[in-house]
């Protein structure tokens, strides 16, 4: 049974009717994560012209933050080629954010006062299969602070996972942390073993303390602990080898379901996933690609696609 | 190691000073919860004139919904034993609330303005174990919204868990919720079976509305879904009797902790205990009985303890 969640391209808005015409538009590629967000500037001849970074984009997560850490990376690209902050309203762009499969998310974000020329909004899942195999088949695998995955065979989608945390980052970054969290909890109540790994997670706090600070902690907070458990299973720590390992059964259960459904090609983006890709069966990992900038590339091709249709409509209408 | 996290029982506060001195004292005991909070009323002869009943009462999960349930539980105490809610103003009230045992919740429940003559405040765990076992030793493991249990042998107490949702909630209400929604969510992707369980939680909503609902959640939220996963394991659903399983090796875990710390006597109270005792191993069954109202007990004890120490300690100043 193949279903699609994949959202409507549709959702696009401008900020002002004087900023509708552009001559020489520059456009922007925004990969917006649940712990980053970042920005990819690019010319109209195509040219890569500078790059930012900012902090948690899943506006799921935290909906102003979210705003701000694409303004921010936004403004870092511009300045990191040479450009004024202010021409932000000179930029058509193409965002792909974490959370924005949920209708209640894309109805918010469709409200914002953005002070871009375009924002055209779509799903990091989406972006990323952009980026990874354009209009072709495939599917895409994002193990960042959470987890979710977009497969396409000849026309049809099937989505998986992506409905956040706890209930559903097995295998991601924030499932990770959640899971040595729990783990460290009860090695200190004497009902599982104290390691390396249970010792950095404390790192020195008392249970309350940790306690405290996890039960307000955002999911990229989670994935923030995600780290440690590998360094230390690098180390020989058998929790966090069990750990990474009910990690990799999930991501081959995944795999396997894509590749069931004739699937062909499968490539893994987002922070955890070339930590956990060694990790993988030898025969998987063959079938596995890990392409750390297909989102960012996917948002600008998306950012392209939508100004030119606009572009093309605008033409049409002007010629009746 | 035998550590406690047992509350200082000097966390008690006054309303008024023209309240200080109440001829016929009337008690009440309230038992606050991630999900309910009881109440019981009772005279200075000892006898039970009414309960009360209202919402979730740990503070840690909605701090003024808390406040707000222990003063209409009382009203409803007041009312069922055919007296005024505007005797609140003469309750010598003792309260064992869950999230008590984090220092922040301590602070900030101290300044509250409560309408009674006195309020002393602790942990459920102090109420479970005071109602079960009085002053002697014993150990008492609360498995309803959350998970905590507290053992006491020869003067020394031994605290586990308590650390709240959804880091340290195995076999609790929310910990058996959150699983159930894990579950239901793998297995609309395909990565799981459908079953009985899996049906009964969406209840005809899509992933993403079930997804919405439940990344909003409270702990007594989630904990709403346990009484599901009882009903289907009733009726042979196997992934059902899977979270069970899972929910009583932990107990059977904790409660042979306390064995081998030389604990000789364990009580189980809240609403997940009666409904998980019959999965135990039955030679561990005969060493834990089930107390529902051991923790109203308790804080009725707590309650009249406390004033008594107060009332001496009166008598003492006004005797210099």
């Amino acid at each position: 049974m193949l279903a699609s969640r994949h959202l409507n391209p549709g959702l696009s808005h401008q900020a002002t009717s004087t900023a509708r015409h552009l001559d020489q538009p520059l456009f922007l590629g925004i990969d917006g994560g649940g712990s980053n967000c970042r920005a990819w500037l690019q010319n109209a001849a195509g040219e890569l012209l500078g790059q930012g970074q900012a902090g948690a984009a899943n506006p799921v997560n935290g909906y102003q933050q979210a705003l701000d850490a694409i303004v921010l990376a936004a403004e870092q690209a511009l300045i990191a080629a040479g450009l004024a902050p202010t021409l932000l309203s000179q930029l058509v762009v193409g965002a792909g954010l974490a959370g924005l499969h949920l209708p209640s998310m894309q109805q918010k974000l469709a409200t914002w006062q953005h002070p871009f020329a375009r924002l055209y909004l779509t799903t990091d899942l989406d972006i990323a299969a952009l980026g990874a195999y354009g209009e072709a088949d495939g599917a895409v695998i994002i193990l960042g602070t959470g987890f979710s995955a977009l497969g396409s065979v000849a026309g049809e989608q099937l989505a998986i996972g992506g409905f956040g945390f706890p209930i559903n980052c097995t295998g991601s970054g924030s499932g990770l942390g959640l899971e040595a969290v729990k783990l460290a909890l009860l090695a200190a109540d004497g009902l599982a073993e104290t390691s390396l790994l249970t010792d950095a997670v404390f790192h020195g706090r008392t249970q309350q303390q940790l306690a405290e600070v996890m039960l307000k902690a955002t999911p990229g907070q989670y994935a923030q602990l995600a780290p440690l458990v590998f360094q230390c299973a690098e180390q020989g720590d058998t929790q966090a080898l069990a750990l990474i390992s009910q990690a990799a059964v999930f991501i081959e259960k995944v795999s396997q379901r894509f590749l069931d459904a004739g699937v062909t090609q499968i490539t893994m983006v987002g922070g955890i996933a070339p930590r956990l890709l060694p990790y993988l069966p030898s025969a998987l990992q063959q079938k596995i690609q890990y392409q750390q900038a297909a989102p960012g590339l996917g948002a600008l091709s998306f950012a392209k696609k939508q100004w030119q249709q606009e572009w093309h409509q605008e033409q049409q209408e002007s010629i009746r």
